[in-house]
């Protein structure tokens, strides 16, 4: 069992949104009902859905509806997970094997589907249009931005504009959708939605970018996947888009993309890209956007709540592992 | 283009669905509109929106609600098949090379992915909570019905009830579904929007089991896809069952699924089928379903559309292409 201490004051809430997700593994099927154990056991720091829940607390508390949308963002989150696992044929994540490793991509497929429309009936239990529309806005932007990482990947024209759009609607949306649907489902007035909203946003893309720095600087064990590991995919990230800015012409990165793209090459890139400080100024724009988050914040009344959704954008500006 | 005269009162209004599912394309990336191009210009019979028009035309025929509606039913049904063929690896869709042949299997995924959300976010603009719970759960069937079809693959314990189980959840959820969101949007009552809803399930069985019998008896050209594919991947449908029900012991489907799994094995076993007499007493089956869709119309009043949807299961008790 996860310790959820850091969340506070709905410490307790998020169990209560633990054992919904945990209730969803109780299916007709017995082949399902493991599967979807193996995929579900194995939580994550469950931030997405504390974000709904935290937000939910500032006017009208709606607990019951508001569990059901925090599971559903959890749902949502690992469906994605499922299925980017899959087209990367990732073997382990969180340490533990993927669906398509120990099953294969047929089934991690159809898991995959099975958890967006499990999400999608979670948050129709809320009964509300916006929350139910802003559901799926949010998994067309997701999509969006697992597509564009598809088809931008070994583009030497990946830019930063091309990386912080794919970031936001990729990883930021999913924040920014949990944060704004708790705000939403307790009736705040909509100055109080729109600041949450943008906080949600803004830690998200802090969150990213601090999560691709950590694949040049992570170790293999740590990460459950290997250093360097979105390079070798063609994936630029803030780091070696910061690095190619400094160094436009002919750079060992470029290369790379062009046509080497052996491990020789891809170690060379990397050991570039650290020494030439990117990783430093990396941070810099990660902080950049926490400081957002915490800004977006001071309209809220003080308390705890308030208080715990400061500390996690606090946490992400120091945050090295 | 399509013609879509069979449908008669609602022929205009089932451009506009089209139209709404052109539209789909217009995204901001134009890899992604030339893929969604791929995928929604190969447009079917569109039986599954002009039911939800149909069926939404008995009482407040709320024609921008049900557009859309319309439009959600066809962009889901699309995106199962997309997955589909990903799964079962299929290299040809309706005469036209599938985006997992074209692409390939990680952005087939995806754009599956994609639709799933915009038929989401399709039904959103209805802005009714039942017709949007309602398509969660009707994605959530289809699912498991799928799952199911993979799991159960060369299990020589498949039955009729596992047969009918598996595809009320794949196929004739949607068509239920489709029938129910019109007439829930049309403000029918209660008694209504259940007959309807009858009709779609029952009319969706006699669809898949019409569709499974073709897989044994159509030409391998019109179907656009090898006879015996089912087989050949390990799935019963209703002939072999009924063969299997008249010849529970040893026999050359059995035989197959065991062990020999080869060309001429198959081409014995489904010699074994037609000779058998299985294929008839499957129309039978199929017929069965036609008449209780038939049934289910009866509460409601005469008239045009009542006619179009009577005519559609008509034609499906002597489809025999």
């Amino acid at each position: 069992m996860q310790n959820f201490a850091v969340y506070g004051p709905i410490d307790q809430d998020l169990i209560k949104v633990e054992d919904i997700i945990r209730e969803s593994r109780d299916v007709q099927f017995p082949w399902l009902s493991e599967l979807l154990g193996h995929v579900l056991d194995k939580s994550g720091k469950r931030i997405r859905p504390a974000i709904t829940l935290l937000a939910g607390r500032f006017y009208n508390y709606d607990l019951d509806r508001l569990v059901h949308m925090a599971a559903s963002v959890e749902l949502l989150h690992t469906a994605t997970l499922v299925h980017d696992d899959t087209i990367d044929k990732a073997f382990v994540r969180r340490g533990t094997p993927t669906v398509n490793s120990l099953w294969d991509g047929s089934t991690a497929v159809l898991v995959g589907d099975y958890l967006f429309a499990n999400s999608a009936e979670m948050v129709s239990r809320t009964a509300n249009v916006r929350v139910m529309r802003e559901f799926a806005l949010t998994l067309m932007s997701i999509c969006l931005g697992e597509m564009s990482q598809d088809f931008q990947a070994f583009s030497r024209r990946q830019n930063r504009e091309h990386y912080l759009q794919r970031i936001g609607k990729k990883t930021a949306s999913l924040f920014s959708m949990a944060a704004e649907t708790g705000a939403v489902l307790s009736g705040a007035p909509e100055g109080v939605i729109s600041s949450l909203k943008s906080y949600g946003y803004n830690l998200g893309m802090a969150f990213q970018i601090t999560d691709d720095i950590l694949d040049f600087t992570g170790q293999s064990d740590e990460m459950g996947k290997p250093v360097g590991s979105d390079l070798l995919q063609g994936t630029l990230t803030m780091p070696s888009i910061i690095y190619i800015e400094k160094c436009p012409d002919a750079n060992p990165v470029l290369e790379f993309l062009k046509e080497s793209r052996n491990t020789g090459s891809l170690e060379k890139a990397l050991e570039e890209i650290v020494s030439s400080g990117s990783i430093e100024d990396a941070y810099k724009v990660a902080n950049d956007f926490s400081m957002a988050a915490l800004q977006a914040l001071e309209i809220l009344p003080q308390g705890p709540e308030r208080g715990v959704l400061q500390q996690l954008a606090e946490s992400n500006l120091i945050r090295r592992s």
